[in-house]
C-alpha cells in the first residue's frame, strides 16, 4: 500500500474511526475532518479543504498579515486569500506594496476563518467604514473562525462581531476592546467560541501555528513550528508593558497616545451603529 | 529648547562628542553617526540616512523577508527597498504578491546594507543566476552589513561572500555552507566582521531588531521590542531539531532532503564561477 492509498483509506474510513486523543495531541478532531497518515505523521485532513481570508489594507502592519499567513500557507490544501475593496496594490505601514488576491464580491460563501490583522491610522480607519464593517459581517457568519492579530481585533469589534466574547488587542489600544462590547482579556492568544484574538503584531506567530494545530491536528503545529525553526531569542527583555524598562514604556505609550484616542473615538462611532 | 531643536543641536556636536557607553547600552556607536534624543530617549542619529536594500524574489518566504522589513520600516530615517530584476509582482513560496520598489538598475549606490531573504526552490535558482550574483557582489562591496534570514545565507555563499566567514542558515540547508567556503556557527545571528546572517524564517525578527539597535542605538531597539510586542510563546516546544519531538524532526528532513540536495549541487556549481 502506498502512502497516498494509505492517506485515501484512512480518509474514506474516517468518519467511523473514534479517534484516540493521544494520536492528536490536544487539539480535537474538527466535524467533517478524518485523521490522515503522511509518513508516519497523523493528521486531520478536512473532507473539503478550508477557504482562508485574510483583509488586507492599507497602513496594514505586514508583519502583523505575513506571520499568520506564512504558517496559513504551510495548512496543506487550505486555500488562502488577501481580500480587499479592490485588486488594486496596497501599501503596508512600512511601505511593502502587496497585490490582494480577491476583492470583497469575490467571496460569496462564508469562509472558514475570517482574519483581519492590525495597523496605525489605516486600521482605525477602517473601525467607521461600512463597506468593510460590513464584508466583515457577512463572512463572520457561518464562519468557523472569526480572528485578529493586534489591532486587527477593533476592526472586528467596531463590526460588532466581539460583543461578548474575551478578546485581546496590541498593548497600546486594548482598553478599547471594552467599548467595543468585548471583554478584555490578558493572553498572547484569547480564543472565546468562535473568536480567536492574538496580541500585538509578533503574537500572529503564535497564532498562526495555535491554527496551524487546530486545522491539521498537533503533530502537524510542530512540524511548521520546526519549519519556521520558531526558536525565538528576543534581544532585549521588552516585549510587553510590564517587562520593558519605565522610560521605554513610558515613551511608547506617549507615542501610542493619539493612536489610542482616536480608536476610542471610532469605537464610540461603531458602537452607533450596532446599537 | 524644542523637542526637534535639541535633536538639531546635539547632532550637530555630536561629531565632538564623546559618548559614555552607558548611554547608548552594549551597541557601539557607528563612525558617522551622532547620539541624539527623543523625547528623553537616546538614539544614534545618522549623519546621512541609511539606505536598506532588500532582496525579493519569486519563491521567497515572506516571513524571511517581512519580519526584519518591519523592523527596518520603524528605523527612523532610513530607505527601505524592495529590489528585483523588474518592477513585475513576484509571488511568495505562500502566494503572496508583492510589488517590488526598485530594481538593480536603480542601485546606482553600494547600498548602507544588503539583505536576503530565504526560500525553498526559488532560492536555490538564485544561487546559480549570474544576474543576482553579480548584483549582490557590487552591492556588498561598500555596503556596512552583509545580510540574510535562512536559506537566504546560500545565495550570499554563492555569490562568494561568505568565504572566510562564519555564517548560518535554515537548518535543513545549512551543512551546504562549508562548501561555500563560510565557517558554518550555530547560533541565532552569527555576526563576523560585516556579515551578519541569521537561522530559519522566524530568526528574521530577532535579527531585525538587532540591526534596529545597531543602527539606533539599545534604546531603539528595545522600544522597537516593544512596538512589536515581542514576547513569544512558542505552542509547542518544536523550533529546532535538537527540541523537536524525534518523528517529527526525521519526518522535515525527509521532507526538505531534496531541497538539501539541490543546494548542494548548486553551491557546486556557483563555487565554480569564483574558484
Amino acid at each position: 500500500m502506498t502512502r497516498r492509498t494509505l492517506g485515501k483509506t484512512l480518509l474514506a474510513g474516517a468518519a467511523a474511526l473514534p479517534v484516540a486523543a493521544s494520536e492528536t495531541g490536544k487539539f480535537p478532531l474538527p466535524a467533517g475532518y478524518s485523521v490522515a497518515d503522511m509518513g508516519g505523521l497523523k493528521y486531520f485532513a478536512p473532507a473539503k479543504p478550508e477557504h482562508i481570508v485574510m483583509l488586507i489594507y492599507p497602513g496594514m502592519t505586514a508583519l502583523d498579515l505575513i506571520g499568520p499567513q506564512q504558517a496559513f500557507g504551510y495548512v496543506m490544501g487550505a486555500k488562502v486569500d488577501l481580500v480587499w475593496k479592490t485588486t488594486d496594490p496596497v501599501v503596508s505601514d512600512t511601505g511593502v506594496k502587496m497585490i490582494p488576491s480577491a476583492t470583497f464580491k469575490d467571496v460569496t460563501q462564508p469562509p472558514d476563518l475570517i482574519f483581519v490583522p492590525g495597523g496605525g491610522k489605516g486600521t482605525v480607519a477602517l473601525m467607521t467604514d461600512p463597506a468593510v464593517l460590513d464584508f466583515l459581517v457577512q463572512s463572520a457568519s457561518g464562519a468557523r473562525y472569526v480572528t485578529s492579530v493586534c489591532s486587527g481585533s477593533l476592526v472586528l469589534g467596531a463590526a460588532g462581531l466581539l460583543r461578548g466574547y474575551r478578546a485581546t488587542s496590541h498593548w497600546a489600544v486594548r482598553d478599547v476592546l471594552p467599548t467595543l462590547g468585548a471583554e478584555l482579556t490578558a493572553g498572547r492568544i484569547v480564543e472565546d467560541r468562535t473568536r480567536i484574538t492574538a496580541g500585538g503584531v509578533t503574537a500572529g506567530i503564535d497564532f498562526g501555528l495555535y491554527l496551524a494545530a487546530k486545522l491539521r491536528g498537533e503533530d502537524y503545529g510542530r512540524s511548521v513550528e520546526l519549519m519556521l525553526e520558531y526558536d525565538p531569542h528576543p534581544p532585549f527583555h521588552s516585549g510587553t508593558p510590564a517587562e520593558a524598562r519605565a522610560d521605554i514604556r513610558d515613551g511608547m505609550t506617549k507615542m501610542y497616545a493619539p493612536l489610542a484616542k482616536a480608536a476610542m473615538a471610532s469605537a464610540v462611532m461603531a458602537k452607533a451603529r450596532w446599537t
